[in-house]
């Protein structure tokens, strides 16, 4: 499955870069198959793996602060594998056929 | 914690009311403080405990569904209990204050 | 259609309360069908004005804070009305149905 | 302000990349600084574009499904522009320096 999440730390001030780049650490540190936009960090892998890393994530950040507000968004589809690339290549191509 | 969450089947038609009541079942039968709304189920307990119940639910729609959306909002904050009901009294103390 | 939301403001401190209290007054004073949980408010209503009363939410938090993080969540779907409670009561007969 | 958001045709089967396709195609015909990965599309500009966008967005795949579920994350912060690139060159220097 793919999942997007957001991590926001309360009680830390407006700016939370330093907090979040804690979590998108142990994301990347994780092995998984993962990428981080403005918004979100998107992993893949199975729920057990995924959420393992999702809670390090925002244990990591809790460390700092004392209030974390996590958002998530989870695809779960069985047999779908490198769903990171290939749901936007599927996009893509439906973009082409339609224009 | 506090875990909102919503479980949305594809590929079962647009009617996905006896899909969701397999979800909302898994968290009712969990013990855990919940409470469901017209867009989300709410539950109160420790990450392990909240996300095995999320997880369960997930399962118990994936088993009649090939596909399941899942949207999930947690508020992680040390040292709060009864949060389901005390955010909303907080919350209403606020609201009267203030008019 | 119905939408659920959330409204979090950064830079403020992590008790934000009185913050998300001043957007809860702006929806209830908006006349539309609406619910406030733990962790959401749901409104019920047309696009324009459901999406004008989440605007005046998150600009009443605005006024006061730095930052804010806004989260939603809409059921867009023709022909329902009372949604608030018709989806809720279409949930429990199927959890009637199903014991 | 940046707007992520996402929408879910149901009632349309499981296989969506057709309908999310034309949600993309008006993000892109706008004109506004933008970007779409597995799981959302962001979006930057004021309150007022981007959400005129976001419903022609979910506006286009209405027109061919009988439900659309929207998510949608919001950042609202004065005087920040080129957030789409500058949230996520703030978050790779954090890791830099703290690797």
């Amino acid at each position: 499955m793919i999942v997007a999440f957001s991590v926001t730390p309360l009680g830390v001030g407006e700016s939370v870069g330093e907090y979040v780049a804690d979590a998108v650490r142990v994301v990347r540190e994780s092995g998984l198959p993962n990428q981080t936009d403005a918004m979100f960090t998107s992993i893949e892998g199975e729920w057990d793996e995924v959420m393992d890393v999702v809670r390090r994530a925002v244990d990591a950040v809790a460390a700092r602060a004392p209030r974390v507000s996590l958002v998530l968004k989870a695809d779960v589809r069985e047999g779908v594998s490198e769903g990171l690339t290939s749901k936007v290549e599927t996009l893509e191509r439906h973009l082409g056929a339609g224009s």
